[in-house]
């Protein structure tokens, strides 16, 4: 930076050359200089959750009596601005900073304060107005919780209620389209296409019930325990009060830790939370994989479903259409499956009153909350709706399947029924034609209106 | 095998030999020569859920006409032994199998058909009697879940229960043991030693709260869906009464998967406990590390904490005694954590209407609930309930801390208060000594009385 | 146990009930003991290589005049018939132990001691004898890496090559065996069989390439670093010789750390030792995955492949028979990546002087090896050995796929040709006739000869 | 878009939309429309080696007569503008797209048929020109690996290099600068302060050697075997040639795959070099820990060590500094182990011809590369060079260690040692005073001479 580009701050360590028109000063500037790491930032919905939370803490503080109200009102209308969306640039440390976040906490700090301090006309301290009756040891965590708990309300359970739908919708039209079972790979008795796809939408509601079942906890925060847990600096009334307001603003169920001992210390909810996004890319991952399969061809592969056509395929192979958005769900699962390995690593590596690991947990969570939420919105809308079944090829094919002989075990018994379906491959003829070749009508061991009854594939999908 | 060391058996395929005294018959045998591969058998709490399963199909299959009354007897009394812990010997067959575990229904349905032909006299066959309505496509996933859910209600939770409430006593014990808060490993503001101990309860408290929110998906068991999901060969009403059966003798909450597409070809359940499990040992490991860090030493450590001396700690340093029992349970968490990895990797390997991968996902998951459930009881027996408190150490280091300047904040500001903390180490003076030093009571800033407040350690220890 | 059941032994915390003939002595009871949490055990190759060790130790003791001779030989003597396989049953501690393996050092020094005194009829001291110039902590993790070389040498790697010869056989035979070509899974052009058998050795032989480039540092050993890694208590000389008697007796490739504080604190070779068996895995994964996928059927799939009959498939379905090798190795494969994430676990958790988490690290990478050795002998002999090729389906395939166009690309271009094969799909026409349907032949633009030979399927599957 | 802001351009598929000033075409605005998912492009390092192979692709098929002089010297003279970081945001495709990269090697290839068309003044063809004799099968994995191997000699190994020159540094420094060893986190027998950061040194050191192990294999690119890995559509010769101009431009060690089907089925190598970067990461955690431990404090920590203060640590607690480069390389270790882990399951995900999880393993291995190399630089400027040892401390603490009787084992036996070690403990004083108050001195079972001699804690350092 040349003399006139800069400003000097100052902070406990000494001054520091900021960039003339930043909003933020010195302890932002030291980190920026310290962490040249991944030039990744925040994840904008934290930034938000963050400014809420000094919204939120400086009227709280106003009403305990902790910071005088003027200046209390200019950080909240400064926060405001934030949460607007205003100023998204002036957050530019590396993910890859302190442990504990401090860095973007003091960021915050310096902004609103800096924000505040000019619209108020008198000066407003980062520490002691701003971050009053706090501590990132607790403000920085419990903005992770915060941002992921409305990622996963807003986001997440949305886009995977519609790519259900979009499941439900199909399994609804093809209910009755039937289709050769595979299990192993190999032949089995037939299922419905639309059975397929219910059971994919039944995936997808599950990893909705994965999600709610992981909130409580992803939803209590450590607001309140400041320093270490102990709530030192603080006002009593304060933690209960930022929340009703953040509650209040935000219509999440964020509650107050039930210990903040446990709530600084660790961030266990973002490993279980983390854990049950992972359930999610699991789910994808066979979904995706049979969309793929069952749309292999359009001549030498299976040809059950036709996948909607979005791109020429090859940059050599002319007219060649690929599963596109398939392969692009697949390689998110791969992530968010990282992800969760780094979420567990980092949740392991807290010492005593503190989590030091905290800013990746958070952005690694936030990622896969977005990749999945974005990933099933496209899979819905740009496969999912168009794919198109081939109703005959499915229907040759649950006919070929020898394993339709399963309905002649209670007849004649499953080694006869076995001796049956080798003899239908062997000779490559049908098993109805099997049976008869082998003589069971003949000897009028099974006749051939037994044979229609339980040789009919519909109603091979349903028990009784 | 010599000529009088084995009978010939047959099945489908042909003949096999099979050792002469065992009470399996051809498809166990032919497992036994196709996979050896680990040496490692299934869990024995898979054995003694899947002869449950058994005998249940049988009760309900004579109730429901689909089989003889004195054969389903024959086999329900077949299974009550082995329910009860008998013939373990005759499970020889290999973790590493066919992925549908179909290798080891058979050797259930075999083992079962020839106690219950002895104990008839009258011959019970494997498939058409045995294994009557059923598949291994629904039951073994089925066995999978069930004695899951029973490990997780009856091992798991009890254990981890026990290890709480032995913290919980620590908790109590030392409520007003004071020591310092550390974050980023660095002097902090003081805590108790009991609060501590409470954020470690709670821990664990969560950690069986996070075993509940998974059990509902846990005990929904895919049985009757039979060979594909769409329980072809069962008669009406049979899954309904097989789990009524099964819920009476274990009085676990087992359900009829809602939908047996999504049940049958998928093992999303058993990824999301293994996430729940895994952020179990996310939970242990950080435990443990602060207990060995804070038993550190007893001369170059932290020394704040005794842990119980269990065996000599080394082979060439005399009198050295180590933390055996926590690193014990980190290595179990470590195996928990790969576990994880092969629970995921497993549950993701599903197509169409079949997860293969279905043996390897019970052991891990068993062996984790196993491992974790041992680990807990050992931890609190064994190390909790023996740690020693060095009540002056923790104290003095208390003392010694330069954050406790913390409070003096809100009378002289962040930036005073920063230089009074940062004097008192460059003098190793006590902060105490550096307010005055530096003239602040001279000066009428701050009072005697004040500091006297202001600085108790105790009162440090919790807000307002 | 009763007074008639138990000696009385003591060591430095003081005396403990032994079982009365018991080889080992009061730390090892101490153990078993403190560790009732896995029933899991040493690897056998561990308690081999660490046998060795002592009596190369105890050789080298004498040669340095650290050991009376006789001692010496009493243990070396000892050692060898553990070396050979005698009272496998005397070692009976759990893996989840001392992260430093002390307590499986002292139960191998008190199994020795014991055996020398026996033999020598005068007291031998595990500490003072057996493991002199020794510390566990040098000792043990010694041997992990000493069984670990091994079983990479002498057990995967020929297993590999086992099942590279296997697959290069195939790939030699069916050099002519033209099929389709699958990219994304949908149809491309044309491969031989024999090419993918090809690439598929070749990853196999990738995979000793990477076991090779691992040993170096996994054959480095810390012996001698003793306590720390400074080498207390070591006569001058005593790593060297201990080596060069461990190589005589084994022609291992073992070699003395270059840095012993390197290579006491840290088992980061064992880490990068099982990221290449997860690679292997990972190889692994893939080819079955493209035999299941070829072997599919018999109607309802690719049906490229014949899979050698192994055993009946289904409880259920008769005649149903399931690539049930193929499924055992993917298990194998997610065991072998769990376990690799256990080991990357364990490896980053060591502190100043020692990894203690050694016992389980050990255990997972020897499991690892011996799993991917026997399934990968398993897997050539059972499967690859006796696969046959469905040579006509897969030349129709070959024919079929819409992708054969592509060397028309030269001729008439990228965008002429993609609308050929658009043609045939759509007219369900072969490629040769929709060229012809579009009128190029009649237009001149393209021959009948240059058709003939631009689309002669075998010489598209190798260039120029 | 308005009309007046895009233009029509069409592909196989039709006309699509696109900004009228992009010098992309039709195929890259429909991969834009496809996949809106992260908002992550691929690596700066990848396009640019994209770029070097059009460049060298061009100017082989000139070479060998596929393609037109000056057309091929228009696409050389374009990729050269790429290569030099021009028009870095032409190149706006999501990560999450088709599995092989087709789209953004056809963004490639319609960047440079336009830039190359505009400099010839005649019409240059994406696929039939700037393709030519390529797949993206082949090019876009070629690319990944050159970009990768570039960055790992480039990038990480000298950044590596720096580290460990600055450990090396220090331990050459505090190569007498005695300390207490740990084992366990317990108090051992003395180390130097040099040998634990020599240890440090060869830890870095291993990695670089890791790091040059795998790149053999990394090195091998699968370009030359286009769609499928036959080669189709390459004149004879063509990719030993653009492997040999690639060379000349880069000095690179790429070579050719042994075997097309290998390297186009599958990633292994990147799943093997993210192993290498992974057992990096562990490296560094524990080095960290270490660092973290060591100057824990300053009050109430082992205080060994004093950290760089770089900025103030806490918003609440005034005056604390906390190790924050070392918390950002955990965090940074976390994210490789991540990374490593969702390149494991992308390299899982092949099927028959192709690995389809391309970009997202390019892009998680060049991450990777980037943090740790960024994170070692900044570990060695702005920590490890300030490191300041506390010798005074660190002497101290190991003259405390009741371990240091351990060299007094030869002379009395280790059980007698142990004694004096447990008295000098429970009495707190010295083991040399032990030794007296035990009255060994006085039995004349040793001398004052032999205990000056066997405590001196510089000697106990080194062996013999």
């Amino acid at each position: 930076m040349t003399d006139t580009e800069y400003r000097i701050e100052h902070d406990t360590m000494g001054e520091v050359r900021v960039p003339k028109n930043a909003l933020y000063a010195a302890q932002t500037q030291r980190a920026v200089e310290n962490f040249p790491i991944s030039g990744d930032r925040l994840e904008p919905a934290q930034i938000v959750a963050l400014a809420r939370i000094k919204k939120a803490a400086a009227l709280a503080n106003k009403e305990l009596g902790t910071l005088d109200g003027a200046i209390a009102d200019a950080i909240a209308g400064a926060a405001d601005r934030i949460i607007a969306g205003e100023f998204a640039d002036q957050f530019p440390i590396d993910v890859y900073q302190t442990g504990s976040g401090t860095s973007s906490n003091m960021n915050m700090n310096e902004v609103l304060a800096t924000l505040a301090t000019h619209a108020l006309g008198a000066t407003v301290h980062p520490n002691d107005h701003v971050n009053a009756s706090q501590s990132s040891n607790d403000v920085f965590p419990t903005s992770v919780h915060i941002a992921v708990t409305q990622e996963l309300i807003d986001d997440l359970i949305p886009a995977l209620d519609h790519l259900a739908v979009a499941l439900e919708t199909k399994a609804d039209l093809w209910k009755t389209v039937v289709k050769s079972g595979r299990t192993h790979l190999m032949d089995a008795t037939p299922v419905t296409l639309g059975q397929e796809f219910g059971g994919y939408a039944r995936q997808i509601r599950l990893g909705i019930e994965r999600v709610q079942a992981v909130l409580p906890r992803v939803a209590e925060v450590p607001l309140g325990g400041t320093a270490v847990g102990t709530g030192i600096n603080t006002p009593l009334g304060f933690p209960q009060r930022v929340i009703e307001i953040i509650v209040a603003d935000t219509e999440l169920p964020i509650t107050e830790a039930r210990d903040h001992f446990e709530a600084q210390a660790n961030r266990d909810a973002l490993v279980e939370a983390s854990g049950a996004l992972r359930t999610i890319a699991v789910s994808l991952t066979k979904i995706n994989n049979d969309l793929r399969w069952m749309g292999s061809g359009p001549n030498t592969g299976l040809g059950e479903l036709h996948i909607p056509d979005l791109q020429p395929g090859s940059s050599i192979m002319p007219g060649k259409v690929n599963p596109v958005i398939p392969e692009a769900t697949l390689m998110v699962c791969a992530r968010v499956i990282g992800n969760d390995a780094t979420v567990a690593w980092a949740g392991a590596s807290g010492a005593f009153e503190l989590n030091v690991a905290i800013p990746i947990m958070g952005s690694a969570v936030l990622e896969s909350i977005e990749l999945l939420a974005n990933t099933s919105r496209v899979l819905a809308d740009k496969t999912i709706d168009g794919l198109e079944a081939n109703v005959e090829r499915a229907a040759a094919y649950a006919g070929m399947s020898p394993s339709i002989v399963t309905p002649l075990n209670k007849l004649i018994g499953y080694e006869a029924a076995a001796k049956i379906a080798k003899h239908s491959v062997a000779k490559g003829i049908t098993v109805r034609e099997a049976v008869v070749d082998l003589g069971y009508v003949e000897r009028g061991e099974l006749t051939l209106e037994q044979l229609d009854e339980k040789l009919d594939l519909l109603s091979m999908t349903h028990p009784g």
